[in-house]
């Protein structure tokens, strides 16, 4: 097991490596000779820089990029948080096998290897309006079924997720990491109606009241509230920092997963990028906390990793304009006059 | 010549044909069957009835999706509007003919088939603050070039632009299609200082001056404003909405060589995505005039059709996961409670 104690978890959090400084400064370099008028990129020039930092060459390369989509059962559930029954995620695994799912055309489109990773789905947590969500044993188990999705040499990782209910763990994952009121972590999720968004606000105050005395540290409130699916983004995310792995974060859930490293550390953010801004209300004020600008805002909020998948194609064009143009020189266009 | 008179070009704008109602209908009815909540996947969605409707099929595709890059020369550079030379325009047409500009990296990426037009580069416009930009034959001869590019069957097309002094034409155009305060149209362009945007202000002020007598007919905005490859876009997008063919817009130059056409019939935009929203600040209040959204912020000012190439990949992935997901039924997955 990559993370098989408390303290391996902590150790890691606290010494996250930084990215490469020469690279970066090459790959700055580099961008000032392309045949273009300087900065007029935007964002796919620092997409470029931020990739080049992290692989640790002034080329980066996107051969070889991954999502994973974990997914995982929640005993939360028996307090009718979700538009759809629990039965719903295992029927979507077998969906992504099949490669029926958003997920499967996204990954084909953008370029990704995709692998799925079912978590215990016939043993959920438990609820945790009533006792920790999971035991220190059980969330170290899916910290490092998480980790061992990321291999050294990525050239990029996606997490992502599927479990119903997971939308109410990460709204509490939040309010108890960041604070603030606990309704602007709230949203419908996959579709509640407005009553259905109240009652989810009162299961999530109920929940933070029973761990209020816990120890606040990132694995507490990541086993007292999250979700093996959760835990095994959180893996994945740390694990790509020790080795460099830049990740494309997706929603509400997949952001949620860091925000107790995050309230807690706040450069785990570092290696990662924002692909897009969910319409999950709590995303916005989230990616503030976690101090990134998605990518892309699309309106999206299903989840699986499908936000993020979208937004490698642009991290495609960023990687694409930084390699393959050609220079002032090599062209003969003229600098500006 | 596709578009030999002025009157072939008014009786074509009166006439523009509507997207296929049944198709969208039944867009729509295949989209309510995917495997994900209703909804979920926002504007990627939307997109796919946007294709489907102008392509006539419940199942768009990117088949024979197009790029073209129009270039041409502006006798107004002489008023000292650029931060670059007009030489920079052929050496970056040379530069596109080897594969090396920004549009041949996205287009190659996005799956773009990329031609390049230049139009009389040696034969720059008038100096449009002392004369027509265009005669009338001068004009109908771009519209016509332009429209030549946009074939029966495309499943796509983007019009890219490349001309030294063209924000100047772009901004004037705005200027006399929609109104409103002069400076608010009027930006940087490729890295004019503030001296040089307070310059470039003035030098618009003498032509809309100069022109304000001028009938105020799209065409007469377009010949005396324009310039050979912004009349060139706006013919590709005429013709390209006569043959039902959708388009993404690029930028600011892009999307203002259609303003004085849609200030006169708005439904112009109808069959156009603008793929992005460029830093030049005028493009924002343009793409609100045409009623437009946005796919893509990223801070890109280059022109060339890029950031609408960029664009093409979230098209894309609207159309994988439309054509490719499973549906319930297909799957074995319940829907919701």
């Amino acid at each position: 097991m990559i993370i098989a104690t408390v303290a391996d978890f902590e150790v890691a959090l606290a010494a996250l490596p930084r990215p490469h400084e020469a690279a970066i400064a090459a790959a700055r370099a580099r961008q000032a000779q392309l045949t273009k008028p300087a900065g007029s990129l935007g964002r796919l020039e620092d997409i470029a820089l931020f990739l080049a930092g992290w692989q640790g060459r002034a080329s980066p390369a996107l051969d070889r990029a991954r999502a994973v989509v974990f997914a995982g059962n929640h005993g939360v559930t028996a307090q009718g948080i979700s538009a759809f029954p629990a039965d719903v995620t295992a029927q979507m695994v077998a969906n992504f096998a099949n490669g029926g799912a958003a997920i499967n055309a996204l990954a084909r489109t953008a370029g990704l290897d995709l692998h799925v990773v079912p978590l215990d789905l016939d043993r959920p947590t438990r609820d945790f309006t009533q006792a920790p969500a999971m035991s220190e044993g059980e969330c170290l188990t899916a910290l490092s079924a998480g980790a061992a999705t990321v291999e050294p040499g990525l050239d990029l990782f996606v997490p992502g997720e599927m479990g119903i209910g997971n939308s109410t763990a990460a709204a509490a994952l939040c309010a108890r990491s960041f604070g603030g009121e606990i309704a602007g972590w709230v949203g419908p999720g996959t579709g509640l109606d407005s009553a259905g968004v109240r009652h989810k606000i009162s299961v999530i105050e109920k929940a933070l009241a029973f761990h209020a005395d816990a120890p606040r540290t990132p694995f507490e409130t990541l086993r007292r509230l999250g979700g093996r699916e959760i835990a095994a983004m959180a893996g994945a995310v740390l694990r790509a920092r020790q080795l460099r792995v830049p990740v494309v974060l997706d929603g509400f859930i997949g952001c949620a997963a860091i925000a107790p490293l995050a309230a807690a550390v706040p450069a785990i953010a570092d290696h990662c990028l924002a692909g897009h801004c969910s319409a999950e209300p709590g995303h916005v004020r989230l990616l503030t906390r976690l101090g990134l600008d998605p990518l892309l805002r699309l309106g999206m909020r299903l989840g699986e990793g499908s936000g993020a998948a979208v937004a490698v194609a642009v991290i495609r064009a960023a990687v694409a304009t930084h390699n393959d143009m050609a220079t002032f020189d090599e062209a003969g266009v003229s600098a500006s006059a």
